[in-house]
């Protein structure tokens, strides 16, 4: 239970690493740019509870940034994969599942009368912009500055070795902000293959913000106007918003829509699904990989998606997420601290007010963490289908303890 | 056993596939292009054997595409992901195991003095030529024409949805020659940040190609000349002709490689490996990916690269290639077939002589199929760990029957 002992596995796995994977660790489960107390390597994970190398349990609000929806090792997953993974997994064509997976996607799903599988939220959104341009002819995607649209080279946050040709017809607008997006697409008139725009606006380090309906009505008219495609990238939000996709509440339907992370629990898996105009393109483009029919994870997505809709979970992260938000807000306003909660309550963002680099931030989740809840103090975080009252009431203890704690330090 | 029954599962599930999936399928995996009698759908594997989705077993020759390498539901791999998933597989961060393989991976790579891991062979192709370019702050990558290097917009077969842009600094040379690599390297002259090859010649349709000596060298000079990072595509050769390198045989080694598909013995995992000239280049691209550090394919990973090593498999897939390849060999020259057999025994390719439409590899392919042999008639096929002579004499007879129906087809 002692962190800061110089001989943790922690601290001696992190020495290896630095010897033979660049950096010691890379992209966004490096944990160097979190707070003290933060550990880079774990051991196990159950429920909504998750261990360290060196046997401290967390609760867990990252859920694996993502995948973890229904908690982790959620027995109906567990079982339908040790059943899939004595049959076959990687064979030299699909399994049964696929289909299945496909059907199952399409009657949830209203926009989609297809869908394709493959691994990365990247594969998904890549895969979705290439079969824009397939069925339109054109080039240009108008993308929301600032969104995070996977890591390859087109979409990657950091240009460093990466082209200018990568990014060549990309144009950029702001979110919710129909002015720049009309701006964006006069730009582009005339080459317009997609309009790309995320379930929400989810940027890292600041406050997130649902889509204005009539921005989301303003993106989907331009695309029929000038027979472009909306697609919407569901690969973080999808199944803990909604089944059928985030936009439907506003009666919003894309055309494509690219998915991954809480599809199949923790198994790896992406899908891209789209509507009956962008089949023919779909079927041309050329796209595949060597682990994309694997039917373990495809089994996984099955079992998630029915136990997801069975359990009824979004209502209950819903629920939960309401609790930890107003639990929060009522001792924030209690200590006397500003801070901001932002975006839907099952995707919590806790920002603080006047707190330009962060260090309140860094110090509330540095003060968690300590004392066994896992936060982020400046990505979204995400609840699960595991997390319960008691484990959100739990978590409040000790968020009380850290915003008493950042109280006398600020007004110290 | 009768394949050609109009309600054979397989057909029910491509008719059901047609209607949710753009084409009924899609990738490498899309049966349609394959001869006769192939079926699309299957349902388990075990060692070299392969079962379709309506209970027929064939010995398989294509292991998947390649990530087979010890056999279908090897038992020492399936211990160690099944004590894997126990623990956890995709946490807040990686395990014990990552640092563990990318030990592994450099103390039996001489070139690699450090290792990233990804999902796709595509990812680990992608980020070689990003860490390339960081690298060197040069932008043109060489690669031979008509090589299969990933399927995202920069290299893809087909341009279908694909930019001019994404493709602007590829600069083209012919595998194994000197003249055409030179003139590339004068033609990006002052901006070449890599020349990427793949470990041998594997191009579909057409005879494999190992790298002559003289060629390698010359690769390997130009990039010392220029300070270009010479990078070997490792995806389909990786662990089944090497585990340390395939141009290690020719005193050559590449700055990065890119490695996936046998890796993990179907478990889905790529890697890149480098030198310490990239070290720094590397630790400062952002590529990441929901499912990368999974622990269970890292874990299948440590274990199929210690059984490789432990049972000597690489001679054991060299012996059982040469003995598929010399009683084929002989079985042509008794029926007056002229064929083509090329590449490493181990990724057995054949082609026949006068047959630009691929018309007598389609014949032998379903003659062979039909009697339960999974053979491919235009790519390279695979050999595994758990292929036994008699495995390929019971495959010999099977070859002998469908060279005698081709020479009797084509004599009369």
């Amino acid at each position: 239970m002692n962190q800061n002992i110089v001989t943790s596995l922690d601290q001696q796995l992190r020495s290896r690493a630095e010897k033979v994977v660049p950096g010691g660790m890379y992209g966004h489960l490096n944990a160097r740019p979190l707070p003290p107390g933060y550990p880079q390597f774990f051991a196990k994970g159950e429920g909504c509870h998750l261990w360290d190398v060196d046997g401290r349990r967390y609760i867990d609000f990252m859920c694996s940034w993502g995948p973890i929806l229904l908690g982790h090792k959620y027995p109906a997953v567990e079982e339908a994969v040790e059943r899939q993974r004595q049959q076959g997994d990687c064979l030299n064509g699909p399994t049964e599942r696929m289909v299945e997976l496909a059907e199952k996607l399409v009657a949830n799903i209203p926009h989609a009368d297809w869908a394709m599988f493959q691994k990365n939220g990247t594969d998904a959104t890549t895969s979705a912009i290439t079969v824009a341009r397939a069925g339109t002819g054109r080039r240009k995607i108008l993308v929301a500055r600032g969104a995070y649209h996977g890591a390859a080279p087109w979409c990657t946050p950091s240009v460093v070795g990466v082209t200018a040709e990568d990014r060549a017809h990309l144009v950029h607008f702001e979110f919710n902000n129909i002015e720049s997006l009309e701006a964006a697409a006069e730009a582009a008139k005339g080459d317009i293959a997609a309009i790309l725009v995320a379930a929400f606006k989810h940027d890292l380090s600041v406050d997130q913000m649902l889509p204005d309906p009539p921005f989301a009505q303003r993106a989907r008219e331009i695309c029929n106007e000038v027979g472009a495609a909306l697609i919407i990238d569901e690969v973080r939000a999808g199944f803990r918003l909604s089944v059928g996709g985030s936009w439907e509440k506003l009666g919003i339907r894309p055309d494509l829509a690219a998915w991954s992370k809480a599809i199949a629990n923790g198994y790896p898996l992406a899908a891209l699904t789209g509507n009956d105009r962008f089949r023919d393109a779909a079927s041309r483009i050329y796209v595949t990989g060597s682990f994309w029919m694997g039917a373990v994870s495809m089994a996984a997505a099955i079992a998630t998606i029915d136990e997801l809709l069975a359990t009824n979970g979004i209502a209950h992260m819903e629920r939960i997420g309401t609790r930890l938000r107003d639990g929060i807000a009522e001792q924030a306003m209690r200590h006397g601290i500003r801070l901001r909660q932002t975006g839907p309550v099952q995707m919590p963002l806790i920002l603080f007010d006047d707190d330009p680099s962060f260090a309140k931030g860094a110090r509330f989740a540095s003060e968690a963490i300590k004392r066994g809840v896992y936060m982020h103090p400046r990505h979204n975080m995400f609840l699960s289908l595991a997390h319960t009252e008691s484990d959100i009431d739990e978590t409040l203890e000790v968020t009380d303890v850290a915003l008493a704690r950042l109280a006398s330090e600020y007004r110290a």
